[in-house]
C-alpha cells in the first residue's frame, strides 16, 4: 500500500490567501505517504495564508513554484483544494487556469475538492463530465455543461471530486488510487 | 436631491458571515440619506460578522428580518452586497434566492455589487441581461446567459451592478436614481 505513488511528481495549488487549510494539508500528506513528491504551486512564491472554515486564519505554508515556472508536462497529477476565497482567487488568475487546463489536455488525473471546481469551470473542462463540489457551485457546474451529483467522492475518468472537508478520507484514498493508475485517455478527449 | 426615496422601503441582504463591510454600509447609508427606510434581511436574526477585503474581520451588524418573514412584495427595491464568502453563503440558501427572484418577477429595481451577482445566477434571472461583477464571476454570468461587461456601473432596466468597492460612489448614486424611478417593466419580462 505504501509506495504506489513512488516516483510520481504531483502539483498542489495554494492561493496567496484563503485556501482551506485541511484541504491542502491532508491530500498533500496522503500522496506523500504513498511515495509521491509534491510541489506547492501558486501565483507568487513565499508564505500563503490558509483559512479554517473560510474565515478563521489558519497556518501559513510556502508556495514553492509559480505558475510561470511550471506546466502540466512537469507533473503526473494535480490536486486543487478549496476554500471559498482561495478558489475564487485562483480562478481569477489566467496562468492558474491555463496550468489546470494542461492536465486535462494531457489526460493526467486531477483531484478537486469543495470550491476547487470553480477553476475547472474557468478552464472550460467540465463539459460532459460528472462531478461533485461544495453545493453552492452546482449551478455554475451545470451551466458550464457538467453533471453535478451529491456524493462523498465522484470519479470520472481520472477526475476525482469531493464536496467538503468531511469527505477528505474518501477523497484522499481515491486520489491515491487514480493517481497510481496514471493517464486516463477519456480525460483528454473531453478537454 | 435629499428626499428622492422618501417613503420607499428597501431591503439589503446581510450574510451571517462574510459580507464585505463597506458594500453593506455605504449603499445602506446612501439610500437612507435619500429618505428611504431600510430593512436588513438575512438567513437568521442577530449579529452578522462582516469582513474587510474578504479575510479581515470587520464590524458586526444586526439582521433585522429573516427571509421567512418577508417577501419582495414588502419592498420597493433590493440591495445585494458582495464579499466572497457572504455571497457564496447567500446563494446557497433557497429562501434567499427565492426572495431575490421575487424582485425580478415584480419588476422592482435591484442593485448588486462585486460577488453579489452569484445570487442572480442562482435565481436564474441574468439570461438576456447586461451586467458587471467582480471579474471572477464573469464566466458564471456568461454561462447563465448574461452579457458581462467591465464597467464601473452598469444599468439594465432596473438592474444596477458594479465590480468592487472602488466603484461604490458611482454604484450608490445610480441605485438612488434607479430606485427613485420605481418599477421597470423590462425587469419583469426577462425574469
Amino acid at each position: 500500500m505504501a509506495n504506489e505513488l513512488q516516483g510520481r511528481k504531483i502539483a498542489i495549488l495554494l492561493a496567496p490567501v484563503g485556501t482551506e487549510q485541511v484541504e491542502f494539508v491532508q491530500p498533500k500528506k496522503a500522496v506523500e505517504d504513498a511515495g509521491a513528491s509534491v510541489d506547492v504551486v501558486g501565483i507568487q512564491t513565499g508564505e500563503a495564508q490558509t483559512m479554517n472554515s473560510d474565515v478563521n486564519p489558519g497556518e501559513t505554508f510556502t508556495v514553492e513554484k509559480t505558475f510561470s515556472e511550471v506546466s502540466a508536462e512537469d507533473y503526473d497529477a494535480l490536486i486543487v483544494p478549496g476554500g471559498t476565497v482561495g478558489a475564487d482567487n485562483l480562478r481569477g488568475n489566467e496562468e492558474a487556469v491555463s496550468f489546470v487546463r494542461g492536465f486535462f489536455e494531457q489526460a493526467k488525473p486531477v483531484g478537486v475538492i469543495c470550491h476547487g471546481p470553480w477553476t475547472l469551470v474557468e478552464a472550460d473542462v467540465v463539459k460532459g463530465r460528472t462531478l461533485t463540489s461544495y453545493p453552492t457551485l452546482q449551478t455554475d457546474i451545470r451551466n458550464a455543461g457538467g453533471t453535478w451529483v451529491d456524493e462523498e467522492v465522484v470519479t470520472d475518468q481520472g477526475l476525482v471530486t469531493s464536496r467538503n472537508p468531511g469527505d477528505l478520507d474518501a477523497f484522499c484514498a481515491k486520489i491515491v488510487e487514480e493517481f497510481a493508475e496514471g493517464k486516463h485517455e477519456e480525460q483528454a478527449r473531453s478537454a
